[in-house]
């Protein structure tokens, strides 16, 4: 049993997760905000309080913190008694937070691997280069990291484990579909950081495929799909972070990631692309200013928390899987729609910030009952994960399937 | 009589003044190079030398030089013994050589108005900005200052002046047509300075129509018109210095530029405006750097010199002119084509450094020999046309006519 929240970070995930603790401050706890900038922290209390407050009387308050000072992190956790950890913050400091929660006994809760902010797309698997370096100091200090808790890392996982424990005796191929069908009404804009979104398409591709790593180029490799609630759509072949633990924790042949962009997004991520304006390697301007092209790409760009007023659609992520279950091929489409509107009208949040921010919070909240207090490093494919599809029902993240049964509850 | 030039600046268009001078150094005299990089200029002098040298034997020498130092450039005139500016520099540093050439009695030469790095597209007509503001003093002083003496502004102006003196009694309008169809061969490259380049086309478009400025956006006018040699070509109504001074020169109603682009180039200037990624504002980026989003671009975009040994296929520029001679109807077309590659045989420089570098060098020869030696500050239009013309003709970049007549030489 564990409680306190302490959130790292004060972006649009963070802003989510901020609402959903307050929501569920009876079992959680305290709640603490820190971030290098006490005004967005303060201001996502002022959004929090504007919406309704905390479920019950209590502390929801903000700290200036810089992540990446250890000791800092530390005094921080220990001050505020947080005995549960939400990394919500740059993926830059995953390291950081990791080490003061081990040091703490604080459990560590992210949403996305760690980056180093010169290194794109490093070798497969990814949590091997840093996270799972730390699975023996866990294990030994009885610390929990539930690493990847979001949506996708996180309840996508929670799909795949349910599906290969329920649905399947033996699962051929997992491909995980990531829909935006929505609409922010501006020129071009990410959904979330643009420097943490390009770095996802600039490297490699890697794909599990036939049991091994594959490699392509970003939008090589193309496929059509019509999905529910949102229709006919394009996706692209795509590096993501749960390709790199799905391949370890279950025993599947083939996991692949696939994303949905449309003609003007490809057109303007290949220019800037091609001419090198995504580089994560300084240039040297004229003048003799050695600057990061990606970072000023990112200045240029619409702050993704600015999207959320106007952002309309819907989303559609989920998990396709084929199989057998007891001697019969079988295919199964397990997933969420999530409405940017109503992720405004709850959380002043756009949508994509509220598929990432509510997970980490039923996970939280797994951890304070003892469910997922796991006391090792896991993902969350390594975890029960009923409970957590059922608390993703009641928070505004239902899970569906779409199978020859028809489209219905995941639990009817 | 004036002799022993000064070269401003190092880039592309710097190093076919610097070939042509040399051609001509038994008129011209001395050269002088000088810039920030002294070794760019060496690097020049190198490429004369390979290409043949000196046409007598003579002095040819780099020197550095910030040429936004007025004291300095002056001091470098007198050590110099220059009587000719040629000032290839980028357009930042007009004011400040035009300074130092009034104050030392040099002769002035540049091709390109005068900017400042944070300000575009100022208020009609641009010379009126900066230039003109010297009309008297150097009337006053007997200094000679020719504005805009490189292809477009400068021979096309000639053209223009030409065509009504000999060609009409009256001209209802000039529209001057510049199209590259050469290729470099990589994904995208601006011929010239990019950051000089894309300030053309982020500003209002002004042209001069029923005797008023008008202001268009970019790419929001377009023509189609069948060109010799280079054939079918877009184009599209472009702000260009010419159009300041041919206003206020000729009494011609209507004087338009128009520039071909190509979909592609349109597409990355569209994506690049349109994020902001033009800008000559500064941004700060999330960590608190302070730079301009246009000098990064310029940054990573090919250095527009090493476009010149792959580049090939021809250039066409010149003045589509309309009006009446001897009561009757007149149109046509005086032109140059150009071609990259025999630029780069001669000169070790792609073709729209050899059309911007050749015609200041006829017009210092003429400065040399007293027929263009003005004694005070004037526009190529204002100058005889046909001694410039002749020179081209000889120089590199023959002049043709296309009428009712047919398409010929101009002097035929």
């Amino acid at each position: 049993m564990k409680k306190n929240v302490l959130i790292i970070g004060a972006g649009g995930v963070a802003k989510v997760v901020a609402h959903k603790c307050a929501q569920h401050n009876d079992e959680l706890g305290r709640i603490a905000i820190a971030s290098r900038s006490i005004s967005k922290c303060q201001a996502i209390i002022d959004s929090v309080q504007a919406k309704g407050g905390l479920k019950q009387p209590g502390e929801i308050k903000a700290y200036v913190l810089d992540a990446l000072d250890v000791e800092a992190t530390k005094a921080m956790i220990r001050e505020t008694e947080s005995q549960i950890v939400i990394n919500v913050g740059s993926a830059f400091l995953n390291m950081a937070v990791l080490r003061a929660c081990i040091d703490t006994g604080a459990a560590y809760l992210d949403t996305a691997i760690h980056e180093e902010p010169n290194k794109i797309c490093e070798t497969p698997p990814w949590y091997g280069n840093y996270e799972w370096k730390h699975l023996a100091e866990c294990q030994e200090k009885g610390v929990t990291a539930i690493l990847g808790a979001g949506f996708d890392p996180g309840v996508v996982n929670a799909y795949a484990a349910l599906a290969q424990q329920e649905y399947f005796d033996n699962i051929e191929s997992i491909d995980i579909l990531d829909v935006n069908a929505g609409s922010h009404g501006k020129y071009f804009a990410t959904n979330f950081d643009p420097e943490i979104n390009f770095r996802e398409f600039t490297g490699q591709v890697y794909s599990w495929q036939n049991s091994q790593w594959t490699t392509n180029r970003m939008f090589e490799v193309k496929r059509t799909d019509n999905l529910p609630v949102v229709g006919e759509q394009s996706l692209y072949l795509t590096g993501h972070d749960e390709v790199h633990s799905l391949s370890k924790h279950l025993d599947v042949p083939n996991v692949r990631f696939w994303m949905s962009f449309g003609d003007h997004y490809i057109n303007v991520f290949t220019v800037l692309n091609k001419l090198g304006l995504l580089s994560e390697q300084p240039v040297r301007t004229a003048e003799g200013l050695e600057v990061v092209p990606l970072k000023v790409v990112k200045a240029v760009l619409p702050d993704p928390a600015s999207l959320a007023p106007g952002y309309t659609g819907k989303t559609c992520i989920g998990d396709l899987i084929k199989g057998t279950k007891d001697g019969q091929p079988r295919e199964l489409f397990i997933y969420n729609v999530a409405d940017h509107e109503e992720a405004y009208a709850e959380t002043d949040s756009q949508g994509i910030s509220y598929t990432a921010g509510v997970p980490p919070v039923a996970a939280a909240l797994l951890v304070a009952r003892g469910e997922w207090d796991a006391h090792r490093m896991v993902n969350v494919e390594q975890l029960p994960a009923q409970p957590f599809l059922k608390l993703l029902d009641a928070m505004g993240l239902p899970t569906r399937i779409k199978d020859e049964r028809g489209d219905r509850a995941w639990d009817q």
